[in-house]
């Protein structure tokens, strides 16, 4: 695997050096990320050496470099919190893992974004070499959350409907596809923009039942729009603001508003007849929560099905793979600052 | 029991003409309501005449005649859903019930607001007759509503605290007393205004362990005004706007806000973060939903201990008795046309 002689010269206990994007101080990440060199680290008995494959640049890595996360590294720190790699080498006393198989870090850890990593084995998680890497690097955080959202707050039957505005956003395109695997309709709310009518053939052609911008169900008579369809008794929320207010007006009686993310950065306001009259339950999802270590288990056999999902092409979302070299574009791109585009997927 | 020689001239088998506060259009209380007299209606086989005591103006009570509560009576119809009343007469079928007994409609039903109301034996619910009559007038709306909120949403322990806004309201007194019974603190929030000092000692009285009015709360380290006491788990909210934003910031992670009165008619307002990273779950409390017949056996176990409660003075709230013929003035106080009043009970 090594594609330098030279690094043979290390120790065998020890890993290559790595090239790792690094933040030494809290903020925008175009200003406060660099390439460093770093040298070589101990492969302990129980560790394995990974050479990094594919890591995407996900709002939550934006959001920890800018320090506004929850959880905040003490810095310098390497950016990254998923991604899928090869093992290079491992310690002596690991079992499950050899060189040439291909993982993921599960559940998540930080410190992706770099060409080799070393974990203790109990780190990762063996995946199907089948799946195509954009997928294999981004099975965990987007997917994941749509899937435990389908799962965790309401019993779901087929025949039943979710709601969910940001529709087009890699969870929300996940959300489509699991729900109609589930036989769940989905109805999908998208901004008001140039080429949403673009955007509503590309969900749609993933299994979207209904797809509307805001201002299409800004109307009394919004329920028409749905014809025989139940209402909603789950609905999801990555946006807050008027987005979230047509989530809550489409649910029905007794239903669940999950947030999970906040892109138009407003707060959600509702009626308060709306958790007397109508029984509205807000509730928010936060993967890194679930994911504590008591999950491990269950966590890795989710990531399965979906990496099994994502490998038989029954699972599609846009990414795009952009050079190690080239990162600083890659987060122009995932800042937003070129307009609209596909997840950024790093490839090493 | 009859005060009237002249109504022994009707058929046993019919109720004495009866009094009633009715509304033959939706509107303002005190424009579309009128005092009508009845004329006397069958007590069949299964029935039980009652002549009412004693019958509350609550803000629901309101609301229905307003046309702006989600049951919607149709007009013409009898104001009221709770009361107490004693037995007059029952028809001969009627096993559980005699002359003189105490009785209040439970589940609630409406046309309390009349001198002598008619209905069948499975309507009536036998009280201890040694609770004051303005307790056994008004324990089912709102100290039931306590009650419910207090079991129904989180496991509560004793230690464990709570958080209410709209603390002077009588669900709010109820709250403080049997949180406390329950070995459970309260944190109360009360609005800004004069004699909000006096309120903050009746309150206190009840057994409130804290009690801030908005403005002290509206601060960055409020944490630190409640001592040792650990955060609370749950908070209820009958105000909304700000007052309901101090519910939620005073909340733990991981708490629960119940929202059951909207008394500033603004919304609920909260941040996208407090549902991802805090674990805030918004819910509502709508007794008339809860009291569906299913649960008339729960309903009336639990109106007796809350009975017990008042007739041992161990659960107390301020009521103003207001003659049945001074209906007009109660109802400007109910409206708050006169500034803060205790809850008004009509006296038959």
């Amino acid at each position: 695997m090594t594609q330098n002689g030279g690094l043979k010269s290390f120790s065998t206990n020890m890993s290559p050096p790595s090239k790792a994007i690094v933040y030494e101080r809290h903020g925008s990440p175009d200003y406060v990320t660099r390439v460093v060199e770093l040298p070589p680290v101990e492969v302990r008995e129980n560790d394995v050496c990974v050479r990094m494959i594919a890591a995407p640049i996900n709002p939550s890595d934006i959001n920890q470099i800018e320090g506004v996360y929850p959880v905040r590294p003490s810095v310098p720190a390497i950016g990254g919190l998923e991604g899928v790699g090869e093992v290079y080498t491992v310690g002596p006393r690991v079992k499950s893992l050899s060189p040439g198989d291909w993982v993921i870090p599960s559940p998540l850890s930080s410190g992706t974004w770099q060409t080799y990593v070393v974990k203790e084995e109990s780190a990762w998680h063996r995946i199907d070499k089948r799946c195509p890497i954009e997928y294999a690097a981004t099975i965990t955080v987007n997917p994941l959350t749509a899937l435990r959202m389908l799962e965790d707050f309401v019993d779901l039957k087929p025949g039943d409907s979710v709601v969910q505005n940001g529709a087009t956003s890699m969870v929300g395109q996940c959300i489509i596809q699991l729900a109609r695997l589930r036989g769940i309709y989905s109805i999908n709310i998208i901004r008001d923009r140039d080429g949403s009518d673009e955007a509503k053939e590309k969900l749609k052609a993933l299994g979207a039942d209904y797809v509307f911008s805001e201002s299409q169900l800004n109307v009394k008579n919004f329920k028409s729009l749905l014809g025989n369809t139940p209402e909603p008794t789950l609905g999801f929320n990555c946006v807050g603001g008027n987005a979230a207010s047509l989530v809550l007006k489409t649910l029905r009686e007794g239903g669940t508003m999950v947030t999970y993310g906040a892109m138009s950065k407003k707060p959600i306001t509702a009626s308060t007849s709306s958790f007397i009259f109508k029984d509205i339950s807000l509730r928010g999802f936060w993967l890194h929560k679930w994911m504590n270590l008591e999950k491990v288990k269950e966590c890795r056999k989710m990531v399965d099905y979906l990496i099994g999902l994502a490998r038989d092409g029954k699972l599609k979302y846009e990414t795009e793979l952009v050079p190690f070299e080239d990162f600083a574009s890659a987060f122009d791109k995932a800042l937003g600052k070129r307009g609209s585009h596909p997840k950024q997927v790093l490839r090493f």
